[in-house]
């Protein structure tokens, strides 16, 4: 329950924008940026903003019998440098999310698991993207296959104990948002497995 | 320590890809499109990657004495839907992280803290995003101004005890990367004000 509200009476709730016309500012591979015409209901001017629309995402918390989690390593085009993360990729056009994880930990990592779920569903960035990123956690992987990596992949495959990788997320060693959102989330599920 | 390693010999560790020429593919208020090249060293082609170029961010995980903890509610474009958050924006030029986060909770919410802390810098899209998002604690904040909105912001402030906070998270009712982002770094700080 909101102990107090700063909006003015007139403002409160927050409104809902009202979306106008809508043009594409560029076309890639993986991305189309656009921008948006929003107007306030209460406000006169119609402003442009850029969303940029992309496929749904899938990440996967793939943890061993032994209660490890796999983990790979990759260089990153965004910021030039190597990233530690966990397996996950694009969600295809007719997958479902945890169809699509089980493809991508088999397929960057050859892990393969029995249990799947859906952990979560996250916004990657609700202000200017429109696609939303599902955490999947598989349960009991165990390595069963070759890679089969991308033209544009090439990575490491690591496996550690859950709690050195929370610790590693703490440390500032993990950094993709996306992957410390699986970690979140995987949380009440780890605690209950180490719960005596 | 990596306890077993799927690469080839030859690509163990994972290279350090190089980068080529870049171009504007598009630019917009908030960021800019760029292609960039790189190749793989031991690979043939070259090939275009989309990097969204923009500024560095900044979350605020703000706390009251009472041990509440601030959230905003607004309209975001991205989603074309309302998102609850913890406060936050862009860094400006020549702005520290910990300034930018207390400018940006006392314009969105007119609360004022003393003390402020960085728990964290995490990259946001390493995939596709060059920039980085700081999180920031700051305690003992009470509502001591205005808010200052930018003309297209409208926020409803909620202040929520921390740990129903992380309820919403795990329930799904926030599912913004970044402020997940925010609660999980915060966690060992809580966990440690909790202590008896």
């Amino acid at each position: 329950m909101p102990l107090f509200n700063v909006n003015k009476p007139t403002n409160n709730p927050i409104s809902a924008w009202t979306r106008g016309a809508s043009r594409v500012l560029a076309k890639t591979r993986i991305l189309e940026l656009h921008g948006v015409m929003y107007s306030h209901p209460s406000r006169k001017a119609e402003t442009e903003f850029s969303v940029i629309h992309t496929s749904d995402w899938v990440n996967v918390i793939a943890t061993t019998p032994d209660r490890q989690l796999v983990l790979v390593k990759q260089f990153r085009y965004g910021i030039g440098a190597p990233s530690l993360e966990i397996p996950g990729g694009i969600i295809e056009e007719g997958e479902e999310p945890i169809q699509a994880g089980l493809r991508e930990l088999q397929e960057e990592t050859g892990f393969v698991g029995t249990h799947a779920r859906v952990l979560g569903r996250v916004h990657p960035n609700p202000a200017i993207q429109n696609n939303r990123c599902y955490l999947v956690w598989v349960e009991n992987v165990v390595r069963q296959s070759d890679v089969a990596w991308d033209e544009h992949e090439e990575l490491e495959v690591i496996t550690l104990p859950v709690d050195q990788a929370y610790a590693l997320a703490h440390s500032g060693d993990i950094t993709h948002s996306l992957v410390l959102n699986g970690l979140l989330l995987f949380m009440p599920h780890w605690l209950a497995m180490k719960a005596p």
